[in-house]
Order: structure tokens, then sequence, then C-alpha cells
């Protein structure tokens, strides 16, 4: 099986969350049957709301790429990054690599081509995830576009709550809420682009499919594992170099 | 804060486990109080107890060494190894990381020391454990002997089960009566040393103090990060060579 590369720690908890998921994803009689990781927990990256929204100073692009290299020339074949507002830097990291990143936003833009024909998705995660605009692109690609959140605040709140004292009835009731009005105002899927509401995603009631972003990471990269498969990445993401591995010195 | 590498994958829900313990264990209030973690979640290490005991023809010492090596060059400042058995092969590891392998078998060895004044400790754990003698080195150095399993059928059973269905009422009724019995046979504290067994090591009870071998490991871990102490090694084990890291070339 192939080593996927991990870069992971923003937050911590989605890095594992994401490893725990690739174990229950794999029917294993041993160990041996289950995925090989390689695995960056780096807690230490620099914001990247602080950098992207409020001028921060500390740029986590030079640290990503790092990490990518060492993950590459560690043996990871692929990398994977359980964070979707650093998807922003996805170009940068591929460009470093020289192996494939497999991005859980085209996977997620991929996915809602195939459940909204009309064109039109709806998001549960943080409002700066829309801020940011880090599924824009991806989305544009596939011919789709947003909704709103509905109550952005409330949105923000419900995170707050799940990482301070863990999921809740009320947790659920809100995203539920959200879904419901998202859908009424055109969505025709919903995504889950968050790790706090990955804890709940299914318990979540809505009138339209919703799908986790996460566990569309974790099929692929149980398939790279496997057999090699690269699922596309979106138009305007540039292509992995094919290899510099080896003439690589930094 | 220290990188800490983690030689995973035996089996890899013991890895999670760490790293999750380990988020546990720091009161964070940002991504970046958390400890680095560099993570080779290697499923595909060669079987221990087949290599010990059953005459296995694959040797795990090679690619255990290889990882450390690895690790070591990725950055890693001190190693882990969050798997009870693997630390047969302590002395090899490091031998090749260049850097400190903090051992959870030392530190159970070093806790059991203060638990136990008149030198006998049970262990909760695989019947393999005792079969492969990995704690009577550094027990012995610490005046220690072990109580045996008073039923290892029905704790090999209870391992089993909690691989299969997750931690039961069941499950804590056997450990509590193996504890029992062990204490009754002159054991002055029991070492938790399976992490199947560490899911449900607070509901455990016995006569005695229990404890926890990963727990240790996540606190000489966070430790470790914080401000670079290394734990001692029990005397049988070779010192770790200052740092090979910048003359490495394999």
């Amino acid at each position: 099986m192939r080593p996927v590369g991990v870069l992971g720690g923003m937050g911590p908890e989605a890095t594992v969350l994401f490893m725990s998921r690739v174990l229950a994803a794999v029917p294993a009689r041993n160990d041996a049957d289950h995925i090989p990781l390689l695995v960056d927990q780096n807690p230490q990256v620099p914001s990247r709301i602080k950098a992207l929204l409020e001028g921060g100073t500390e740029d986590p692009c030079p640290v990503l790429a790092g990490m990518a290299r060492r993950l590459a020339r560690a043996g990871a074949e692929a990398l994977v990054m359980p964070c979707n507002t650093a998807h922003h830097y996805a170009p940068a990291i591929r460009a470093a690599a020289g192996v494939p990143l497999i991005s859980m936003v085209d996977l997620a833009a991929a996915q809602a081509s195939v459940l909204a024909p009309r064109g039109r998705i709806g998001l549960l995660g943080s409002p700066a995830l829309a801020k940011v605009g880090v599924f824009d692109a991806p989305l544009a690609a596939c011919g789709l576009s947003l909704t709103p959140l509905a109550d952005a605040e409330a949105t923000l709140e419900t995170i707050r709550r799940i990482k301070a004292d863990g999921p809740s009835a009320q947790a659920i009731r809100q995203l539920s809420t959200e879904a419901a009005a998202q859908a009424a105002a055109g969505a025709e899927a919903i995504c889950i682009c968050c790790t706090e509401f990955s804890l709940v995603a299914r318990e979540i009631q809505a009138p339209v499919p919703v799908f986790d972003a996460l566990d569309l990471l974790v099929e692929a990269t149980v398939r790279f594992a496997r057999d090699g498969h690269v699922p596309d990445a979106h138009p305007a993401a540039p292509a992995a170099p094919t290899s510099d591995r080896e003439t690589e010195t930094s």
C-alpha cells in the first residue's frame, strides 16, 4: 500500500478525527490491512484565519510547503490536509511537494456537482470559510454557486459550543435549522466542511442530501493507498510537477 | 516546543488513542498550545508476536530502525512508541535514531517501583507480553517482579471482545476480577499495558492502585515537548548516541 502524508494539526483534533475515520473505513482482520499514514501533527502552523482575514503577519504558506516537502521526502506518495480553510494554499503545497495533494475541497465540489443539478449548494462550516472564498473557484469550475449561511452568528456559536463541551442535541437542532433554511433558499445539497460538525454529521436532519467533506477525503485516501488513484484537481489548480524529489535540496 | 516522533501503527488504534490523550492532556486555548507530533502510522510493521513467539521469518527490527531514523531526520527530537511489545526492540531503535526513545516500559517500571515497595507488580495486558518478557529487565532493574496473569485465557478473550465490540460492562468485570486475583497473589499495584484495556482503565475496580502505561507515556511526551526532559532509561538499555543525524547517510 502507498503511504499517504497528512498535513495535520489544523486543528489537531481534526487530524485525529481523520485518522479515526480512516481506521473505521477499512474492514481489517489484522493491523496490516490498515492504511499507512505519515502524519505531521503541527499545531504551530500560523493561523490561516489571521493571515487571510485579520491581516496577520505570519504567513502559513512557507510552513505548509515545508511540511509537504518533508512528508514527500519521508515517503508519502500523496498528501491530504484535513482542514478546509488551509486549502487556500493548495497550489503552493502542490508545487512544493512534487507528489499529488488530494484536495477535500475539490472532492466536495465534485460531489456537489452530482447532487445539485441546478447548481446550488449549501455549506455547513465556519463563516470564515465563505469569507476566505476557498470553495469559490472549485465550485465555479463545476458550475456551482453557494447558498450563504442563514445565521452565521448561531453557526459560529455552535462551533464554539462543540469545541468547549462536545456534541449536543442543541447543536444538532441548530445545524438542522440552518440546513433547512439553506434548502429553502435553494440549496440542493449541503456539504459539511467543519470537523466540529463532522462529529454530528449523521444526526443532522435536512430536506436535502447532506454529505461530509471529511468522509470524501477518507474514501479518497483509502483508495489512493490501495490503487494509486488520484482524483481530478479542479481546473484552476496548477498540476503537481511530476517529481522534484530527487533534485530536492532544501 | 520540541516535536516528538511516534513509531505508530502497532496497532493503528493505539496510535490514535495516544494522540487523543496527548490532546486531552494539554489545556489549550489555541491550536498552537498543542504538542507537535511526527507520526509514522505504519500498520505494515511485521508482527512482533509472530517474530518473537511464533518463529516468523519477517524481522520487525530493521523496519522499526528505519522508521526511527526517518522520524529523527524529519525533525523529531525524541521518539515514543505506543506499543508495549515492540519495546523489545528499544535498544536497536535507540541506536538507529540518534535521538532519545522515551520508553513506556521504563516509565511503567519506574512508576511501579514507587507504588510497590515490597517489589511485586501486576500487569493487565496480553499474555504475549509476559511470554516476550519485555518488562522483565526494566522491572528487575527496579528490583521488581511480576505477578502472573491469574486467568490468561479470559484476559485474552477480553482483548478480542473489546477489539470486536468496544468496551463493555463484562470487560470491566473481567479485568476487575483479574486485578483482584493478582492483588490477592501479592501484587501491590497493577499496570495497564494494553491499549484495549486503556479504554476502560478508569472503570476497573481493584484493591490496589491501577495505573496506565499509556498515560505515563502521554505525560512524558508533553513534558519533553515543553522542556526537553528525557526520563531515565533503565540501566540495561544502551544510551542513545549523542547525535548522528548530521552524518546519517542511509
